[in-house]
């Protein structure tokens, strides 16, 4: 999985340390792979490992150039209003590509206003919908929203068009991704979903389901069944163990019950995160009420599953969590070209 | 200059495109290198080209875990108090090392109270002195202020230390780089000015005054001429063409006389700013005054030499600028540790 963003499209082929292991040609001698029946309802209980090619989306085919592009544009500050907050800002590559923090913090140190925790851009592409209260279909259309956001970016499709345009390499990129150097935000956007798709994170979980019974230990191998027969696979299933959408919590009093905007706009559903990589994202909950991961699985347990788990349980579907840790795609961290006299200059008020 | 920080202590020479050629063992025909008298004049004038070997600290030696090491430091947000903001948010390595606005912002969208412009972290080793005031002697020292200053990062000593503490991958880090895993401030920043030290950006200026006459164009050496005839080299010389302490403009109602601190705190003394990459580091002076590198010129050839430059001459001297503009090393963007529940958390407040 390294360089995936930087190498040639031959690479789309995930031909990396999980599955499949025929394929890579590698001399040294392999443990052999043994079945074991917790693969098997793993997979019947909808749990999928990752796809070893990436996902595309249709009129947005991937391109090394495109995905290029989008990493540029992602880590980008200049498309903010104040030349200070990138993509990269509230989900950073760095940690576990979320910011750490309950609420987003954006332009002006304003927190989200709806106390909404960033939802971690590794694997985001396995989402069903995008945002916490699904509102938008695909990667390419959520971009779209938190550059234009007031407590996010603070942008205007005007600041973003203009910045890359007044930058002779960003047409070149354009040309190149595009065929056309055509600046306008969608395509912009476009690019940005196009690295994303890129940022996908395989794990031990991943080798496990797909034959090789040495890749998970003993007690990660309990936590899966666990997680599996207590029911929590009912909402986390599918490649990203989550990103369906799902009834909110009906609960009146409840800390965790920060409705946000849910009821309005989503008819009281929301997007179950992702469990991939989830020791490295808290803070939990779509709120960020809490720090804890075993206090997050007991109380997900009580309210969605109306069932007390024993601290061992926990225990042991929190150590199945370890083996969804993944591997991160190498990132060359991007040289951006030079602002020119016609780009926008910040404005940080 | 590709892979500096992760490569191995023999890559500290660096053996790249500028100058000394001979040592490249390239196999392909070069141009034969023709001497200039303009490239003695230049080095008359006290320009030099950036040295072969990194330049280490007594007492810092440099070596690839320590580097890396600061390199992971450098962009880990988690050791600000919000745990939002790290060394790279102000000195954005995408953005010539800079944050692109007139003063810094940090913890709580908080300007700098000085209305001071973060100044370029590559080549800053090349300076004689760190802060705009000069009061700290090197990098490792420098790093130590904005890390703990309240409108920068807003942190302290005990959350730094207990921050890289909390996560074990660090604790073998710190054994790797310094021999034992023991975490202090002090060895924190300096591994974070290990990793500055290996920031310098060699351009076609330096191959130049190094003997090849056909790396910079007929105008870039025009400006260079007027660049030394006009004595900008009285301050803007040795490797940063820049660096050293000057007495500040002693003028009273000027524009760009914003004395910040620089009267109480450094008897009237500024440094000079590196005028390598120069073209990416807009806004200019210490206060961020002006985006506009020809006003830029124009301006200090006034308040500073006395004179008025023309057009020409001005357009000319920023074309020599271009010759400055220096290939960045290639930083792979670090994966972080993941938080334990020991790790401080973010307050935002």
């Amino acid at each position: 999985m390294k360089n995936i963003a930087l190498s040639s499209v031959t690479a789309l082929l995930l031909l990396s340390s999980f599955g499949c292991s025929e394929k890579g040609g590698d001399t040294k001698e392999e443990t052999p792979k043994v079945s074991e029946p917790l693969m098997e309802k793993a997979k019947s209980a909808g749990l999928l490992p990752i796809p070893e090619k990436f996902v595309e989306k249709v009129g947005n085919e991937l391109n090394d150039a495109k995905i290029e592009l989008g990493k540029k544009l992602y880590f980008e500050p200049r498309i903010s209003k104040s030349n200070l907050i990138s993509c990269n800002t509230c989900h950073n590559l760095a940690t576990g590509g979320v910011d750490g923090v309950s609420a987003a913090i954006g332009h002006g140190w304003t927190a989200n206003p709806h106390h909404l925790n960033s939802p971690t851009v590794y694997n985001a592409v396995f989402a069903d919908r995008q945002f916490w209260d699904g509102r938008d279909p695909d990667l390419e259309k959520q971009a779209q929203g938190p550059i234009l956001a007031g407590p996010e970016m603070a942008s205007t499709v005007e600041i973003v068009v203009d910045t890359i345009k007044s930058m002779p390499e960003y047409l070149i990129d354009f040309k190149n991704a595009f065929g056309s150097s055509e600046v306008t935000y969608e395509k912009a956007t476009m690019a940005i979903g196009a690295f994303e798709r890129t940022l996908v994170t395989p794990s031990r979980f991943d080798t496990y389901i797909q034959g090789d019974s040495t890749a998970m230990t003993g007690v990660e191998k309990e936590g899966l069944e666990i997680f599996i027969d207590k029911g929590c696979t009912s909402c986390h299933n599918g490649v990203a163990l989550g990103g369906s959408m799902q009834l909110f919590p009906a609960i009146g009093e409840f800390k965790y019950a920060n409705l946000g905007d849910f009821k309005g706009n989503a008819g009281g559903m929301v997007k179950t995160p992702t469990l991939r990589n989830i020791l490295e994202t808290a803070p939990y909950f779509h709120n960020g009420a809490t720090f804890d991961i075993s206090e997050t699985v007991k109380i997900m347990g009580e309210t969605q599953l109306g069932i007390k788990l024993s601290d061992d349980e926990v225990s042991k579907i929190v150590a199945f969590f370890g083996a969804l840790e993944g591997e991160k795609p190498e990132v060359t961290y991007p040289v951006l070209p030079a602002s020119t006299s016609t780009t926008p200059k910040p404005d940080v008020n």
